[in-house]
């Protein structure tokens, strides 16, 4: 983290701690007690430890430090809400944690209030700006987890046999359909390559797996304008990964996560409960494994894109989609969320403003839709360290340099991701089998 | 089952229906709903599950079947709250259970007065006498499962770091001790032998895998006149059975469940809590495993009894001892529950009280403490049909009998066992590796 | 055990270790060095390691401790070789027997020349009654051993995907029909039970798992004159124990070990190659679990017999039937093998010759068929101790009594159990899963 | 790969056909059949399938297609011995490996001449080029198999308890040590980076994977001059992947494989039997996971090389160092090494002999000891196609691409590597876990 404070800096962080904080309490606001308990596999939490472990990120790593005189809430929530920091603390096997009825969800809403009264306090009294920029990172990392409990309870609802539905509202309303509609045979965007700047830049707030910014010499390259609508390809095991087959194998898959069908009608689970797969025909498939997905890349003739370029293309690209904040909840046609490339964020790091580059003016098309939102985007790329990457200082260095092993970059956020959340450089990761969070297929060639 | 109906029967039925779901709701009073939710290990379920299934269990083998009209509460609880009923529905997986969020807790006590209701009518209309033997089978069974309730939650606040307390009020009082209170050396009682009936008799109500009676020849026995006290010998293979000493050898046991040493003091963690072991040496070792309870009878130079011959030992005793209904919620030292041996329900199958017969008119002692309550005894026997052996007709056929390999039977209740639910001829049974369960040893030897 | 030592035991014991020794290296002559490392699966070991092992059981049990002088093969051969007796030495795990790929067949050879030399030097001069006995039991050990390497080399050539054949001559010529062939529907031998004496009796050779002789009261029941010829009934979960459908489910069970089917047309593997079950279809079905042959009897209306049952109906039978010594090496219908009841060892503890009882004079069948051979016959009763049951003093007494849990009791022996080796008393045990064996069903009532 | 054919290329071919082949053999001289059946572990194969699948390799992508009229040998080894085409033919799994007992050696050494003789004849006849690519593919597929005998062996000989020596006789006399031995303190040689080429150049064999050649930014680096020879570090989680610490748990890790402590003393089992750790500390450490690698270097205050600065920093060096044509078998210290940096193959693409570069002409060191050799070094790059990779046409493209998931690249060789076969460009690739391989550390840093 690179975060310099300038003077105002720390009345807009208050504002900001304060909405997402929020924002995480709206999301858990249909749930029940109980559904706040489940944990449906192993990838996921339940709700109410994620409701615990963002305001244990603030206690531990802004008020045990910064707030002079602070009193723990609980002096066994250190451990307890501990997720995997080794060098912090002890802390239960990650599989527990749907064991802990106690404290309920009134104690942990308790907890956040005393969290939150201190950390307002804190940035009310002049903090120094280490405090300033563990509080960003503490914010950076409950949108992390309002996510994440959104992609934990659909699994959760899912797996519930009854399979409730956690927005029974209708979404916004459907814009009308721009004439530049994306439909037709899919094209593709060609990138000169060349040398680029990699990683983030500027002093705005990024996560330390996002620097140093470095060079990189990148091979002229296409991207297609929008995510993958169709699936398919699961029994030709010539076009799969040897890993990826063995996991088609042993896992049985024939179709996304949360497809299923039922007298030859296909469906889809959602936030939003089963949905006609013939309704959802021109959305973007989710739900895919790295696996399926270079899969899929290599039945279409295409592969994946690196995920540097992926960020060549991104950089200086308004950040705009269907993000959380578009209420949909799901991924959604490229078409439906035209309009709603309205001015937002820009995804650069210079922090300015930058206008839609017409890659190819004269062409017909110079857009690519769904840059940001609707589904991660699996790349080429394996999760490692920029050259030269250092991990934060202390036990924040866990934070993600420790899982540079065996996993796959995604970017560009889905549906459930933040729109401050997300930008240009942004890395996630998972395993190359993860199929719970909401990820698709951007096709790339040389 | 062999029930018949006499005229009054109805009436006594009604009432010991109603006090039975009464308790169940008792038990479940000081959890929250979180607590209900909680499903710690694979032999468990969540609370609210047991609150479910048993109203399930009275409608899908009573009201269905005998109480015209009836409308289901939910159609989907017929197969979601289905335990393992082949031929009645489909069900979910067991581990699953921990995912029902909902229905929630309300709606569970809802279905349940729905039940509560439909049965009290049916009692009140002058039901045929198999809706009564249904019903008193659904007593029962729901009985098994407050026992299961009880055994669950103490498996569920032992797994959840913070180790709740279930009950924290104060016990009954101690009662004073007799002055035959059974200390020092362990004493043996000397039984005959000889031609016996085993299983249950007369037409009062017993599960199926308590008939047919039938002669059994057994040769001079004797059995220990009180629980063990201790435990030892993890260390030495040769005391064990093969795979008794692989289950040692893979879950690193070295003491019995719920034991933990914290700094060189032992703890045992109880429905009240974590008690020290200082102050429950004279208490009945609880929690072993059958491969526990062979090797440490092997190691004490004796054996575990046959269920028949425990059988023969406990007929026509006076069940009385440290039960759910005395409240203690733990195994106690025998002399504890002297006083309490005070008439109530014979264990006979005849019906009639039966006086305590002493087996030895000359000797110091002539008692056999903890024959009911405090733990199940392992016994020497694997879980196999009496010779005849015929389970129910129908669904209710899958109860006991599908369940005839790999278990081994054990006898005498415990102390969260309800008293009017256990007698003489019951039979438990569990897989040899559970320690789940309230089960010690009682010695044996020819 | 209990072996007296008459004048002339010792040379009759001589000609029995010498013909015994000879054939297990007659069994292994058509096998190569590579078949003899094969370990096909977690209940098997190569033969090389059967031919050091059972030298082992004689240089441990009786060279060390009865031959003056005693030099060891070789030292490391002692914890080598040993199987599974944890007070004797250590031992490696089972599964790494496949890499001992050193010593070679031709030092294991000489291992066993060293051994035969030593136990004949041994036996030549008038050893203590103790030695003969532990020789008798080294000899039944090898014979179950011989069992095993067939019953291995079976699994490993099936396993092996060229399936290779072990025994290509032909089989001793087919005796001609007699006119009591058992053919139409099955028949049933009933039996009036009341006290019978059960376990070994006399004193000739037993193991202690065949004592003490005790007595037992039998309700009246029915045994099937032969063995089962069909098999069905996968697809009704009813049918089934619990575990028993779960096994069915996991493994995908839906015929016997070493059936296939191409293009619809089965066949079954056996040490004689593929045979079409077309050819085989009055052959015993053999290589069942015992979930399959309990879930068969229920699905033909009636139960397997308990040991006991069935001991008291072989008791004083003549040994005779479809054994090693028919070098069949299958099992086959039941007369083919009618004339081989030729006089030979008769199955009583008595030793001396019996005549077949009729049991029935007026009758139309009297006969059991296939009482001794073709399968194991699988039984109701688990594999428990018998009242008073005590092992062997030391290290021999984990030979059978360790096992005494999870295991159900087979009787009879098969087409691969040496004639010499089984009696009425026999006690074989496995898992309930276990289908590697030749393992069949004879059905019973009561 | 991209080979052309030059009139004399047939010749010198042939001449390296034969000497693999032959090479292959001498590795196997002194192992029984018994040895060549033995599959240790997930990793390994039987060496008696090494021998089978280099042959199936020739006879199926190269006589089938080029050999007019060639008769395979026996047409069941076509799926037999494939190990993983599945384009090509079926296969059977890996683990059954181990139970082809038949076809026995002799059958397979028949099966290497007719292949061998085939060869040699299509050779003989003026073949067409690509045929001569397709058995120079054969000739370098078949020295990866030489590497993976002897890596097989040395854990089949591990496993065995005895731990038998695979080679007894002397090795090569060490040489005397020059004064430029490496000793003191790790020097580091640095590099200036900038834009690169990397992958193979020039039309020498390659795989694959090693192309195309593009460009890539280095940012300035160093290496350290020699592997490392210590180890350490087990105990702190905080220098550990997640996963590698997972890994550190759950196998017990405490030492690299192969090392074994008796009293208090340590020694390493290699293919000349056990060694005492005493006498080796100057020699590489080996038979290390990626997860030792990584997390040996960040508690050495370093990382790991990228393959492509690895790459950067080996083209256009000399091929020399302990490789198998050393004869030692096992790593040695870098000083016992130096005499053999004489002339032989280069290891650059361009095929020119390049003589040793001083990178630092006025400085004290110019030599990086063991950059081929001793242990393949593992590199901080995930194992991915370069951009634009392009498998191989038809089966030949499951060779190296389908594994491009959850695999590190190693570079360099080790002391079981082929001279001929190494090179500059070379990839291999192992997931993290692995630590079977003679795999070892070069530190690196920015």
């Amino acid at each position: 983290m690179s975060t310099t404070t300038p003077p105002a800096a720390s009345t807009a962080l208050s504002e900001r701690f304060r909405s997402v904080r929020q924002r995480t309490l709206a999301l858990c606001q249909s749930l029940t007690p109980e559904d706040m308990m489940v944990q449906s596999t192993a990838e996921a939490s339940p709700a109410k430890w994620h409701l615990a472990h963002t305001s244990w990120f603030f206690e531990s790593f802004v008020l045990r430090e910064f707030q002079r005189g602070y009193k723990l809430f609980n002096p066994d929530f250190a451990w307890l809400f501990n997720s995997y920091y080794q060098t912090f603390a002890s802390f239960p096997e990650k599989r527990l944690r749907s064991s802990f009825s106690r404290p309920g969800v009134e104690e942990v809403l308790r907890f956040r209030t005393h969290v939150d009264e201190a950390v307002e306090a804190l940035l009310d009294g002049n903090p120094p700006a280490e405090a300033l920029e563990r509080i960003e990172l503490g914010v950076n990392h409950e949108e992390q987890h309002q996510e994440l409990i959104l992609t934990d309870i659909l699994s959760a609802f899912y797996v519930n046999p009854l399979r409730p539905v956690y927005r029974t509202e209708e979404a916004e309303p459907r814009v009308s359909k721009r004439d530049t509609e994306p439909s037709g045979p899919l094209r593709f965007l060609r990138f000169e390559g060349g040398m680029h700047e990699a990683g983030h830049a500027g002093d705005s707030f990024c996560f330390d797996n996002e620097l140093p910014r470095h060079r990189v010499w990148l091979a002229p390259y296409a991207l297609a304008e929008r995510l993958v609508m169709e699936d398919g390809g699961y029994r030709r095991p010539d076009l799969w990964l040897s890993d990826g087959w063995n996991a088609v194998q042993d896992h049985g898959w024939s179709a996304p996560l949360y497809w299923s069908s039922e007298s030859g009608e296909w469906s889809i689970f959602t936030l939003r409960g089963a949905q006609p797969l013939s309704r959802r025909k021109h959305a973007p498939v989710s739900h895919l494994s790295y696996y399926e997905a270079d899969a899929y890349a290599r039945w279409a003739g295409y592969r994946l894109p690196t995920e540097l370029e992926w960020e060549a293309a991104a950089e200086g690209r308004l950040i705009a989609g269907n993000l959380l904040d578009s209420g949909r909840l799901m991924p959604v046609p490229a078409s439906e969320m035209a309009d709603i490339d309205a001015p937002g964020p820009s995804s650069g790091s210079s922090g300015e403003r930058v206008a839609l580059l017409p890659e190819n003016p004269a062409g017909s098309f110079r857009h690519l839709w769904q840059l940001f939102g609707d589904c991660w985007q699996w790349t080429a790329s394996a999760y490692l360290g920029y050259p030269g990457f250092r991990p934060l200082p202390g036990s924040l260095g866990e934070y993600n340099g420790k899982f540079m092993s065996g996993q796959m970059v995604l970017r560009g956020g889905s549906c459930i991701t933040p729109r401050a959340h997300i930008r240009a450089s942004y890395r996630n990761f998972f395993t190359p089998d993860t199929r719970w969070q909401f990820s698709g297929i951007r096709l790339a060639s040389s």
